[in-house]
Order: C-alpha cells, then structure tokens, then sequence
C-alpha cells in the first residue's frame, strides 16, 4: 500500500512504512480489543471494514480510541469516504518491516485468507 | 525447556508454556528497557546472564520490576545460584506458542546466534 494519503485522509495521521516502530506496534497490539480488530481485519476478504461493522462490545468512543491508537501505530489505515470510514490492515507494510509479526501474533491461520 | 521447577526457583511464578497469553507476551515486549533485555539475552551464546551482567542503565529496582514482568509472562527463566540470580529466554516455548514472534520483534539477525 502506499504511503501516499488521498484529500480525505489528510487529517488522519498514518506514518510512512519506514517510520513503523517495534515497540509502538507492540505496545499498540498489545490490547486485547485492538487485537481483536487486527483480527477482523486479517480474516476480512475484501481487505477493509467500514468501522461500524466490526461487531465489538464497546463503545463508540471507546472504539475509535483503539483504531486512532492502531492507525498512529501503522498497523492499519483509515479512509473517509462519504460518511463512512473503511479502515484496512497494512499488512504489507507489517509484514516488510516486521516480517512473520503478524502471523506469530494472530496464529497462521489468520493469514491464509487473502482478499 | 522444561517447566519444572527446581527449588531454588520455587518462589518465583513461571508460567507454564501452554499458559503463555498472546497479550501478555505482547504487554512485556512493548517496553524499550524489557525488549533491550530480550535482545542481549537472545545474543547470549552461553544461554543464560547473571542480573547483574546486562549492563542497562536503570536502577536495580527498576530492572527488577522488568524482569520480573517477562518472567511471569513467560519470556523469560531465572534461578538462583548462591547469591546470583540467572537468567535465560524461553525461546523454544516462545517459539512453540508464537513461531516467528522473537524473530519479527527482534530481527532476524538477534536469532543467528544460538549456543
């Protein structure tokens, strides 16, 4: 994916590829909603969810707090289109600066479906 | 590594390896001072580093309380010996329950050297 950002998402921060840092990917992984999310995503065939779909028990606030928290870390990327925002995992970024991160953390069945 | 315990290390909580939680592990590893712990030990040719050895700079308190954090989530062994506590990564049960885990966080160079 690249780092480029459409007019829509300008305001949303999203670090480069090269700007990923273990210890933020970590530390953001490290939730056991926010994980669950990375989950969804990593299962999601067509390759991003509008972020009222996720179907978690937690509030609206409380939701955007873990996808802010996700984005900044650069595990998944956020757009608005309309009044819908679609959130993406960067798996190919993950997987270039951490390789195997994702697969380890979520178990390699989560991996093999691919959109 | 077995999940015995001598008795020397009796009073100190080990988890087994079938006990090792994602977040947890996730948790423990999501700090500089833990992760730089992590790191020295999995270069250790001799597999295990007496506290005293690591040559961080924190207070003994302070690389206490980090040690003790890997150690109960699984990350990490200690024992004492004499006046000595040892320490050594569990990189097979981390292996077994997160294959690629210290390899993706560490980088695949830190995982070279094996005694």
């Amino acid at each position: 994916m690249s780092a480029s950002h459409t007019p829509s998402d300008q305001a949303m921060f999203h670090p480069l590829r090269s700007e990923l840092e273990t210890i933020e990917v970590l530390r953001a992984l490290a939730d056991p909603t926010r994980l669950e999310i990375v989950r969804i995503l990593a299962a999601e065939r067509s390759g991003e969810l509008a972020c009222g779909a996720f179907g978690l028990d937690a509030s609206k606030q409380n939701l955007s707090h873990h996808f802010r928290v996700l984005r900044e870390a650069g595990i998944i990327r956020s757009r608005d289109e309309g009044r819908n925002r679609y959130t993406s995992l960067r798996r190919a970024d993950l997987e270039a600066r951490f390789p195997g991160l994702l697969g380890a953390v979520l178990g390699k069945k989560a991996l093999t479906r691919k959109p």
